[in-house]
């Protein structure tokens, strides 16, 4: 009997490509893109596309820089779906200084964004994909783009209306809730750490939607910094799968038509855009 | 400016139904088909379909009976991916009282199996939908309904082949990894705890299939027991959501056509399977 049940699952990833595929390439992950959130468990990395949200960003870098978040916490947090945080309730002054943005839920296509179509069928979008390693849906009769929501996406909360985001931010926990697509300004995902995103305290979803009260119920954001602020030193150094690439098409390839001879039954040739691994490695 | 961003999104869950919807209704869970997996960071209950896969729910209740997972572990932890438990490697010998079961993977369209279409279409199976509230796959032309993978979903791992599952299970703790459907045993889901099992010790999914050194590295499962086996007193008692009922399609309805004054952008009204939640309530 072997050691380890279900190993060729994982030989079905992207970590383990035929020896005949062509190699990974990688491209670096910018230090003014590169967002590091320390919790408790970990530190948690972000990394953000501005091309999609330059508003948005730009907020984010101030807040950041402002030591905004910094003693705040993941005030809401529903197992299966998100992990929000930001200021949280009450303390609205504070809010005095960053005003609500003008929505940034889709794009223009253009040419600084290097759109790769999956290859699958979607449910949601006429078109998806990766652009810069960020899973995107397409729509070119509207001419727009955007990022959609996987596992990992982060992005800005608001309120019922549009152009209400300010502060508060997001990150998906769970199955890919899509519905959301468009609807909130999505402009980053996470690279490294989902896993101590998972070990923050949950809240009930049914009582106050899913907001935690303020106490020992809230795990802290202890600090959130930009990579680029770091002492050199200290500054990580990500590098993310080119999803322009050739191998990242063989691997697509691989997953829809794994012929492996542990999938007894061939899976369709089909392949949920948010399931497709885009590998990340720390170089420094 | 409002409490709790995002507040609307909670509004769509299945929780909140419109005053003029018709009312949740309710079946109970058989205490025989009740798991209830002990860690150190709560109580994880999982509810087993016996009917989709009769040989491995009884082989599962010998192995509670004899106490065979407690004091093992959850040794292969892949963030995103599944949480596996079991004897893990080495130890043969316990194995040689558990032979190898014969796959069931899928079983026959039957009157035992009440399906109710999910009512928007799938990626990976000719249709999809809900039996007894478990996510289920069917084909029609093939009369074939299986259990899928969704997170929560519990299932046997196995060897490479297919009649190889014994004593190993794991459970989807990421993104509907649907690949994997018809080609594994999958006879349960997990109905509350599944935030305790995000916060188990992850393997490094590159090196060793993510298999967890032993040692304290590995999160223990301390015991796991058959809800009819422990004094009624403490018996928990479990309600689960009618899948066949006219809330339950009004909730679909709402989901795929939520008409929210949040979602801004009407999603497209299709629904993934594994992100309509089927309610669960703890009655004792």
């Amino acid at each position: 009997m072997k050691v380890a049940w279900l190993v060729a699952l994982v030989v079905v990833g992207a970590s383990a490509l035929a020896a005949d595929a062509p190699p990974q390439t990688w491209r670096d992950v910018d230090a003014n893109n590169l967002v590091l959130i320390d919790t408790h468990y970990g530190q948690v990395a972000v990394e953000l596309a501005p091309e999609f949200a330059p508003h948005h960003a730009e907020r984010l870098r101030a807040l950041i820089r402002a030591h905004f978040y910094d003693g705040k916490s993941f005030y809401r947090v529903i197992d299966g779906f998100v992990a929000q945080g930001g200021i949280g309730e009450g303390d609205d002054k504070k809010l005095a200084k960053w005003p609500a943005l003008k929505a940034e839920f889709d794009r223009p296509i253009g040419d600084d964004v290097a759109f790769t179509p999956l290859g699958s069928p979607d449910l949601y979008a006429p078109e998806v994909g990766h652009a810069n390693g960020f899973p995107v849906g397409r729509d070119a009769k509207e001419g727009k783009v955007w990022i959609i929501h996987c596992p990992g996406t982060f992005a800005f909360a608001r309120d019922n209306t549009a152009d209400t985001a300010g502060t508060e931010f997001y990150i998906v926990i769970g199955e890919a809730p899509r519905r959301l697509d468009r609807n909130l300004t999505a402009f980053g995902r996470v690279i490294s750490g989902m896993q101590y995103l998972q070990k923050l305290k949950r809240g009930d979803p049914d009582v106050n939607s899913g907001v935690i009260k303020p106490g020992p119920g809230r795990d802290p954001i202890l600090r959130m910094r930009l990579a680029a602020d770091l002492p050199a030193k200290l500054r990580p150094h990500f590098q993310v799968e080119r999803t322009d690439s050739e191998a990242f098409a063989a691997a697509k390839q691989k997953r829809m038509n794994p012929g492996t001879s542990f999938l007894i039954r061939p899976p369709p040739p089909v392949l949920d855009v948010c399931v497709m691994p885009v590998s990340v490695r720390r170089v420094k």
